[in-house]
């Protein structure tokens, strides 16, 4: 396959089934992306996370710039070499995080300034600025400089910040001129279907090897975004990856890709593992409880993971009472290779032809039922 | 060899290469014990442990006893089954901890009244209860309850506190009926070499598979002990393994195997990992250095633990700086790898006859030389 390709080798209603060729080899979509902020998905080795089924890891440009500095990073050989993360990488454009910077920014035409979350120093990125940093870091997937509003915004909010979002699209795609990288660009438009189709037809307007949805999962009831999704994901290109920024629970996911979408990233299966919450096959698991005291059985036993294959429940909810690292570390092993795993078995099913049955499975197990916790 | 047999291979002068038989397998001495205080190495698994060459993990009696539990670990089936360690454990008797609380204790011939360091629960610990703790974690070698004396105390306060400890060892030893497990006594003493006697002579009296030096290592100047360590260690029974407890640098390592010590346990190399400072064969490392900012090359160059191996100095200087989890984890593997070469290497001069070789070598690369940092 050639850089960039994507080859789609079955559907299932909406459902797809992909490949996506990076510099780094392919990625077979669905996927879902560990997210690994500073150059380290938390509490990971790279071994760990292959181990997990992990197919690519996503890194912060905006953390990256502020620290080590993706100068730094580019003179010991890029991000793999730094991390040795040999797989495929991508990098936001770092706009999600300086527009949660609320009161340290200063939008303009040009891009924004806004001060460090650590120091306050001055910084300032545009579409420019953000191709040159994710270049440098040498990112397999690189995308393109938005605006991330905040939710709720008014109409009139949301269509200045489309057109910016394209505008600022267009001078990312003239910045990005390493051969290696594939810039998607991304959909925004809130909550409304009209704003939806108006920036997915900018957007796709760019001739780019991949697109996004970004702009949701910011705070809006879950059910909007999942109406949303599949109505504007079967507008995407067909021939392209199709990626939801930021999403989500296994449920999200499986919905999602039940809507068409192909890659997924998202904190949340290392960061509630650290806070001690687990996903399993039969719903989350809060460690702490007082009933697994002394409960000598694995978190999941449908899980083959080295968590599940070793460890009580007893043994996992002491070392999160008492805050060890093993504890974190043991947790996020689990519910990565939950969700790597939910995604695998979902690529399967639609190979096999058998994606509604899955999809109902894992339905029947993650949507809760009435007068259940 | 059975059960407790203490076989000794060779001798470099006094330094010696034996085998300590446990319920869990022979353990190859001289040898450095990792500190797993709470049912865990801090930020390690079992496999990297062992990966290290990890022969004896050291499990802490008052920490246990408090969280989880005795009984919850007896019911999961004793500490080796609950943190899925199948080498030998030693598990300290709870009194360095309980005589740490200055202020939270009431001593008497009994044994000691305290309030937990958790939440001022009353609790108490004597002889015959911190065996009951260490027999019910299935520890392969236990350790008699004795007085730690805080650092410095007068000859009086010595005197009734050996006095004490050998009653109590009388004691510990008669409460001490599970036959898997191996009794230490423990030497105390203080700083006078005729204190140190009399404890040896008491304590030797009881026969016993093992015996430890304690009560150093508490704030005396380090050159006092290893003066005294020479003096005592040769005159512990010969065929018997002999312990220094809560010993020390690489350099109070290889002193005191020069000496006749067979054992050691020290959270320096683990707890110094996670605050950035690192061993190396050419002296401590202070990660966070700006030295090592753009440093592409490995902590030390001389060792293959999986950190150096992989990782540069860069990586490690900026995990540790941003506090991530991973920066702890290949900071402590590396400290123990290190910590365990060490040892092995020592073993291993003893055996070919050029320990006092291995040892000059350490002492040229571990002593400070004037005029350097």
């Amino acid at each position: 396959m050639k850089l960039g390709q994507f080859h789609l080798s079955k559907k299932a209603g909406q459902a797809r089934r992909g490949t996506l060729m990076t510099a780094h080899g392919p990625i077979q979509t669905p996927v879902f992306m560990a997210v690994g902020t500073k150059a380290t998905v938390k509490a990971m080795t790279v071994e760990e996370l292959k181990d997990c089924g992990t197919q690519v890891v996503l890194g912060n440009t905006y953390h990256l710039h502020l620290r080590p500095g993706e100068k730094l990073i580019q003179k010991l050989g890029g991000l793999h070499e730094f991390m040795r993360w040999d797989r495929p990488i991508l990098t936001d454009s770092g706009g999600f995080q300086v527009f949660s910077l609320s009161g340290l920014r200063n939008l303009t035409e040009e891009g924004v300034e806004f001060r460090s979350h650590l120091d306050g120093a001055k910084y300032f990125i545009g579409p420019e600025k953000s191709m040159e940093i994710q270049m440098d870091l040498g990112s397999d997937i690189i995308m393109a400089f938005d605006e991330c509003l905040k939710y709720p915004a008014t109409d009139e909010e949301v269509k200045r910040s489309m057109d910016l979002t394209y505008r600022w699209l267009v001078r990312s795609k003239t910045a990005m001129t390493r051969e290696k990288s594939l810039l998607f660009g991304i959909v925004q438009g809130g909550l409304k279907l009209e704003h939806r189709k108006y920036s997915l037809d900018q957007v796709t307007s760019v001739d780019l090897p991949g697109y996004a949805l970004g702009g949701f999962s910011v705070g809006e009831p879950i059910e909007m975004m999942h109406v949303l999704v599949k109505e504007v994901a079967p507008m995407l290109p067909e021939h392209k990856p199709r990626y939801l920024m930021g999403v989500g629970t296994p449920l999200d996911l499986i919905l999602s890709i039940d809507a068409g979408i192909d890659m997924f990233d998202c904190v949340m299966p290392t960061r509630v593992a650290r806070n001690g919450t687990l996903y399993t096959w039969s719903g989350k698991v809060s460690i702490k409880r007082n009933e697994y005291r002394e409960d000598p059985s694995p978190l999941d036993p449908e899980c083959d993971c080295y968590t599940c294959k070793n460890y009580s429940k007893a043994y996992l909810r002491h070392l999160f009472l008492i805050g060890e690292i093993l504890g974190s570390r043991l947790n996020t092993i689990h519910n990565l290779h939950f969700y790597m795993n939910l995604m695998a078995r979902a690529r399967k099913a639609i190979e096999d032809g058998t994606w509604n049955e899955y999809r109902d499975f894992c339905l029947s197990r993650f949507v809760k039922k009435p007068n259940s916790d």
